[in-house]
């Protein structure tokens, strides 16, 4: 195995040249074999093993920085670099995250997650060595899917100021997670199908050098082809922005590549090395479907089929199918996704309903502020959306929809913990973000059902701005035969006693109700309710509830600082209760990654650890159990 | 006077052709002479009168959609709707708005204020009405400064796909607020310079006129050249994101552009109308400086200079000053602003440090991650921007440089009220945004003094993020005199007695001193605390308070929600604290233009309502005065 001369960072450098595909073939299998045990991502990290061989080979690690756009195909990265043991612990809690983290190794230059970011961090970097007069290269590793975000577009225009050297590559993979939509997609294919600029060239070639003034022509049309080079290469817009550009080269062909970057090394200012791979290459079933390879739960390395996967529906499978069916009814209903239509569930919607969905990209900024013109022309915009992406929308939200008090309905997925991808990905932060902005109505459903019915309840009943939190992974069906039709800022009652309420937010129900068991055998009273709406919440069932209750028990899977538990403290202080108020939330900390039911524990909002919590504020306010 | 008979929307159809530029003049005359005393937006507006007259002219308002980006040059629009009258209340409360606004008119079809909205909110309109099947036209005006930002890119490159009509202005004033910075701006101006396609057209044509094969050569070259043509325009980018093109035409030939607009309404499809006018035209030192002629106060209309206003340095001035001062003695600091180095204080700074000084554009994503790069690689960066344009890079400021904890220092302007901008530009939720951030340092200086002292701390003594707040105008010298030093986390004490503790955020120290001499003459006991940092908030200090305080009142100048006072509550509630918490912030609603100290009074938090609450509260919590 040439795979196990790899132990240590820059190992690759001792390999022989004539060695690297075999040793790229191994780190494939490697991948394979290892993902399909932890799940993780896979298309994306088949995809760019000879790239980052290339990479590695050509510069200089950790002097020089390489800096992976989103960061979810930095596997190889991480193999190369003295991380071969981690792979066992990928994306468990304590082991190693599925990302870039300069915590985690010297050659992870800057943590990423998000998408668009690389070239805006990348020139931070190279400005700075600049100012500093230090002498390092850098180089941002950029998808093709990135670079339909905004924010890489005010990126790739600032860079081209930059008098050092920066290398930008565009990993250039005929997708991102989904099929690109949007003209830039469409540039990049237009390049592939027809080679214009030799054919051209070739032509005219042809045509004028037997004629008589035929040298000093071909002079001035070199001109004219020299021009037209710069504009017909799919950095098209890379070469209007005044920056260099090289490519497409094959992103597979390692020795290319190399004398690529040799050649990028040496021009002063920014310039684009534009390579084409293959997402999932090396294993047949992702490169069939490499958009359901992209994130993967651990699979069977035969068949490609997920291994111990619930058969119950997830709640993206519980939205897809009543989005569907509400859509199916009213011909108002706009879907849009920023580029997720998987994992959104919305692929069955763009099925039905092409003409009524919306695929605008790695684009949440412009997502909600196109809902906020759909909804003003009278449609009803659904903008499905993970809970971390959509924080790139919340000046949108804010200045777009809800000045305007415009209906968008936003259906926003993974929200609470996610667990595997970690800090980056943890849809912690919605409620603070939503609760502050005026006129924003944020539910969150306890099951899958009332998921449906909140659905349900914002097409056809809201009034204005509203966003539906739920979280990732199977929809529980916890009392699901429990529920009270929805009806505008009112919780659900779901045990009434006294002493102790528990007021629980979303998928927080259920732990709730685990925790009212346990105090119940303790000897406590205890009431339970669920409190779907986050905003407005029911101040009045509070104010009726304080009478006989001494203590509320606010639980909510979001950081406490804005959360819903302070916004009860805040009101119960205002109204001069006598109940006094303990939140239970997240920390104000970033959460890596792990198992969520194991962040729960680590984060004190498992049952266990709120029981205990309850227990001793109980005993501190003087609630007695019988 | 043509503008007599201009009273009620669409009046304009009935003015004779020949009078049009007569009209433009008189229109200039009346915004210049009424902003001269109101004061507003001068420069933008003056730059598209014959631009929005060809407009009206061409379409059927309030049928057709016209959506003005960022929306501070839709005062000829709004003197052509009929609201001549509105402009002696402009920007005052209960007056007229200086941006568009549905609620004022059905002729203004959204609402803006940020910048690069438009054609996302245009396109959206337009994708409505092709899916309703209506019968309209759409038109989003959008300047050259905003299409630095990269929602504007997003949106283009998914206008792109459009199959009906979408007719995209681009008003090219040759500068936004500051000159434009970036490739885009070069591209633009390379085109008024060179004429390059005409040129080459004109070479090529003379050479191969004459010869043998000239006519078949000549073929070829057509193929070239119309190739070109696509490419050179400065809607290179445009063209090459498959959208049609009509420009660049002048913006102050009326007929011109209504000949322009009427072959753009015959596309099926987006088409890019590239205008080219001259801001501040009209006003001879507006023209000379636009710059500073952006965004007046009242002026004297001979000297063009400012009438009324504070020779005091403003917080921005105060800024200006500093950062030069501690930048002088470190070589690591490094200014960024999002094209305002006026509105900011930036413009000393790019005078005396142009190495380390970067106008990133409209581009607050970018910026924060740039800023990112640079602290990564040792460098100190301040970015410095309005709070309400930070919210753009919310994500970025989570996901980017507070999981990394890294040393970005933001400097918020504009926190708090600021007025005469209205809803879009008031500085109220920033302590919400920022505090919910794990990770983040928010200060709130009490006055200019405490601003320099905050941001000397932050230079030298942070450790990791850290954002200053202060608000717009003239910096207060309220008790400059007094200035405990800043300690991370800690608070100032100004007064200590007990009974009543008041808890002031930044500027709010003054209001709270006010209400403190009030209370004390109706004899209750009351201590004032500076709380400096918002974030992390000094609550051993507030333990200590506790002791012998029945009441705390926390009073800041951001919403309730997610704000300081619910962080009290909830330090309160979580402490078994007796002592009350009384949180006095601004309502949970968006809050219009008008004098800040009016909007204080209106919204309850001038010393008055403040003083007022307090002694209801008081009362209700058994406070005694003596």
């Amino acid at each position: 195995m040439i795979l196990d001369k790899i132990n240590k960072p820059n190992d690759i450098k001792n390999i022989d040249p004539n060695e690297y595909p075999i040793l790229a073939s191994e780190i494939r299998k490697f991948l394979i074999e290892k993902i399909s045990k932890t799940g993780g991502h896979l298309s994306s990290n088949l995809g760019v093993v000879e790239l980052t061989m290339a990479l590695h080979l050509s510069f200089n690690l950790p002097k020089d920085k390489i800096i992976w756009d989103v960061g979810h195909q930095s596997y190889t990265h991480k193999l190369l670099t003295g991380r071969k043991e981690g792979f066992d612990s990928l994306r468990t809690f304590g082991g190693m995250s599925g990302f870039p983290k300069r915590c985690e190794s010297d050659y992870d230059a800057f943590d990423t997650g998000h998408s668009s970011t690389s070239v805006s961090a990348g020139l931070g970097i190279a400005t700075a060595r600049d100012i500093l007069k230090k002498r390092f290269k850098v180089v941002s590793v950029i998808g093709d899917g990135s670079i339909t975000g905004g924010m890489a577009y005010e990126a790739f225009n600032n860079a081209s100021k930059i008098k050092g050297n920066f290398i930008i590559v565009l990993n250039d993979n005929e997708m991102s997670i989904a099929p690109n939509v949007g003209a830039i997609s469409d540039l990049l294919n237009d390049f592939r199908v027809s080679d214009r600029y030799k054919d051209l060239k070739e032509r005219i070639a042809r045509n004028i050098s037997h004629l008589p003034d035929g040298r000093r022509i071909a002079k001035k049309i070199k001109q004219v082809k020299d021009n037209l080079k710069g504009r017909l290469m799919p950095g098209q817009i890379v070469n209007s922005l005044g920056i260099d550009y090289f490519g497409p080269i094959d992103g597979h062909d390692i020795q290319k590549m190399i004398k690529t970057f040799r050649l990028a090394k040496q021009i002063k200012g920014p310039v684009v090395v534009h390579v084409l791979t293959k997402k999932g290459k090396g294993y047949a079933h992702a490169e069939e479907y490499p958009d359901s390879y992209h994130g993967v739960s651990p699979f069977d390395l035969e068949t490609g089929k997920a291994v111990g996967k619930s058969d119950r529906p997830s709640y993206a499978g519980v939205f897809s199918k009543k989005i569907c069916e509400l859509a199916g009814n009213n011909e108002k209903i706009v879907g849009i996704t920023a580029a997720m239509p998987d994992g959104v569930g919305l692929k069955e919607f763009s099925a039905r309903f092409p003409n009524r969905y919306f695929d605008v990209g790695i684009a949440e900024a412009h997502a909600t502020t196109f809902a906020a013109g759909l909804a003003v022309t009278g449609l009803i915009p659904v903008f499905a959306v993970y809970s971390s992406f959509l924080q790139r929308g919340y000046d949108q939200i804010l200045h777009d929809v809800c000045i305007q008090n415009l209906k968008v309905i936003f259906a926003i997925d993974h929200a609470g913990l996610v667990g595997n991808d970690g800090e980056t990905h943890q849809g912690i932060f919605d409620i603070s973000y939503l609760s502050s902005i005026p006129g924003m109505t944020v539910l969150a459903p306890k099951n899958g059902k009332e998921l449906e019915a909140c659905l349900e309840y914002a097409v056809n009943e809201a009034q204005g701005p509203i966003a539906l939190r739920y979280p990732s992974g199977t929809a529980s069906d916890f009392l699901s035969d429990r529920m009270e039709p929805v009806c505008y800022g009112k919780a659900e009652v779901l045990y009434k006693e006294k002493d102790i309420c528990l007021l629980a937010v979303g998928r927080m129900t259920e732990t709730a109700a685990a925790v009212r068991d346990m105090l119940k055998e303790q000897g406590y009273k205890v009431s339970l309710i669920n409190m779907r709406f986050v905003k407005p919440f029911d101040t009045e069932l509070l104010k009726k509830l304080s009478k006989d209750h001494k203590l509320f028990v606010t639980i909510e899977e979001n950081v406490a600082r804005g959360g819903f538990g302070e916004a009860v403290a805040a009101f119960a202080q205002g109204n001069l209760m006598k109940t006094a108020v303990l939140s239970i939330a997240l920390p104000d900390k970033y959460i890596e990654h792990g198992n969520v039911k194991l962040l729960w524990k680590e984060t004190g909002i498992d049952p266990d650890s709120v029981f205990k919590r309850i227990v001793d504020c109980a005993k501190e306010n003087g609630v007695k159990n019988a």
